[in-house]
């Protein structure tokens, strides 16, 4: 397949190699979808929100509230996830994995609340055992609905005030890493604020010492991460294309990987993220993102943006034409 | 109008700063229509076609037929930038401006040919400056034409095999970079085809010492580069946003920026090509493209490619929600 792929990338009229990274994307896709003429279908963002306790301890310059109103300005079309979405075809679906609020039954939200928000992990583990699974079982279901419905793209985002803490230290026991490496301004901390963070981090690292990636995961990370994780394994096992952006999704990704390192074949990397020690994690996972914006949002707000690269991959694909249908002359 | 249009984007349901490059085209295309409110109307792409009396000396591993073979391409939809333009809602027009083929005149092409192709610039100059201003004042009735129909945001693209020889004498006597430095493998050279394509323009540069910007457009540019030049200097004082992308459109407007320096406060550039020499042009030009794709196809298709993630800067200012619209919390 791999052989009829590339044949069928170098048939068209250009030069050799001449679209560099959407060939490889095309070449990706058809792999994974075993065909030379790949298909994106309903392609879909979940944005996971969940809340942190460590955040009592001052570990994000906005406060905790913020995330469930956040949550409602996905819902109402203002984020910039929705913004994105709406513009690239995307359907949107935002999960409260664990937020700490009542969202009301009417609302157009995945009511898969685990718990209201993770424990303060300088005075317990994020969760235990149970509740992460949970999660990550809801995840699993979550993408075999999506999948049901006929999904074959899935992006990931999320939503947690605090969620950078939490995915500085799973990067942190995942990679080795030092805290002062994995752990950078968040949302927009300034160096007073970031050192502060750092400390919190150092103190709760040197709590807990799980070695397995889903102990680690329970311990240090939150009900948001836990459930894009299970999302993420199903999603590969249902021969999904993956789209990963930010710090916090490639977090998760990174648990995801540790469990089932195939995972990568289904992976596209849209976006770098200029949150500090995404960067790592990229070369950590020997992987380059799609594109680079500078943007460090999260939300998935790279796998919207990106999107459209991705399709131009596979429209090339199926849609140009080749030198002998063109009747294009080759090279001397 | 910058003041306020910073306030704005800063008033948004996201970090300050956190949307990164998308803030910065935000602001510039704000700044273009001197409006809080901007509008992507019309997008369109115009290529430019012709062809080179230099290929005759064995420039491009590809045979001159190409060109005509490929506008044809093109004007069927079967090249990469019918592809994208399609996919992302972008008008293509393509342009005889000087191919060396007689287009029916049914074809859905404009005609505009000012002759077949230039000199042999190792025998004569390419164009003498008559034929020169001919086709830099038809590049601006074309623009009259599209700003006239309401589009107010351009890209560019260009065809022509040998064009990429064209662009890298325009390069080397622009920016004094040397013609190893400017010369890059085109649609696909060998090291031999290399030094072979470098050793001509050598020769080539030293028979003529042109001082004056569109003195050496006319001596070394090619039909397709000026027309490109004189329809960036119209779109410019149209107050158009000019979409920006490959090695030989960025020498189009290397030589536009030399006659109206402030037309970069309308150029976005969009792809960086993997052809070398375009790195050093952005270099010279202290610019920046959006995304780096590792493409080198020409024809626009960077600008194609690009193009929603422009319209995503202009939707988010648009379209998000400001933290008061939200009733989103702000930072601590």
């Amino acid at each position: 397949m791999e052989n009829k792929l590339q044949q069928k990338i170098n048939s068209k009229t250009k030069p050799i190699g001449s679209l560099g990274k959407l060939e490889t994307v095309a070449l990706q896709i058809g792999k994974i979808q075993h065909t030379l003429s790949p298909e994106l279908r309903k392609p879909t963002v979940l944005i996971f929100a969940g809340d942190h306790g460590l955040v009592e301890e001052g570990v994000s310059p906005f406060p905790k509230e913020v995330t469930y109103q956040m949550v409602m300005n996905f819902l109402n079309g203002g984020a910039a996830i929705s913004v994105f979405c709406k513009q690239n075809g995307l359907n949107l679906r935002v999960v409260d994995a664990g937020v700490d609020f009542d969202f009301s039954r009417d609302l157009n939200i995945i009511h898969a609340k685990i718990a209201r928000g993770t424990q303060n992990i300088l005075k317990a583990p994020a969760m235990d055992m149970e509740i992460c699974q949970s999660a990550m079982d809801k995840g699993r279901q979550l993408i075999q609905h999506e999948y049901d419905a006929g999904c074959n793209i899935i992006g990931f985002g999320e939503m947690g005030i605090g969620n950078t803490s939490s995915a500085a230290l799973l990067m942190h026991k995942i990679t080795g890493f030092t805290l002062d490496e994995c752990t950078g301004r968040g949302t927009g901390h300034d160096d007073a604020g970031l050192q502060r963070k750092i400390n919190i981090l150092k103190k709760a690292s040197s709590l807990y010492n799980p070695k397995l990636p889903l102990e680690i995961l329970a311990v240090f990370g939150g009900l948001e991460i836990a459930m894009m994780c299970g999302a993420m394994l199903e999603a590969k096992e249902k021969g999904m294309v993956i789209m990963v952006d930010g710090f916090i999704t490639t977090a998760a990704f990174m648990i995801a990987h540790a469990v089932n390192s195939s995972i990568m074949n289904n992976a596209i990397f849209c976006h770098i993220s200029n949150e500090k020690g995404h960067k790592l994690m990229h070369k950590y996972l020997k992987v380059e993102a799609l594109i680079d914006l500078d943007m460090r949002l999260g939300e998935g707000s790279g796998v919207a943006v990106t999107y459209p690269i991705i399709q131009s991959a596979v429209n090339f694909l199926n849609e140009m034409a080749s030198f002998e249908d063109a009747r294009v002359s080759n090279k001397n």
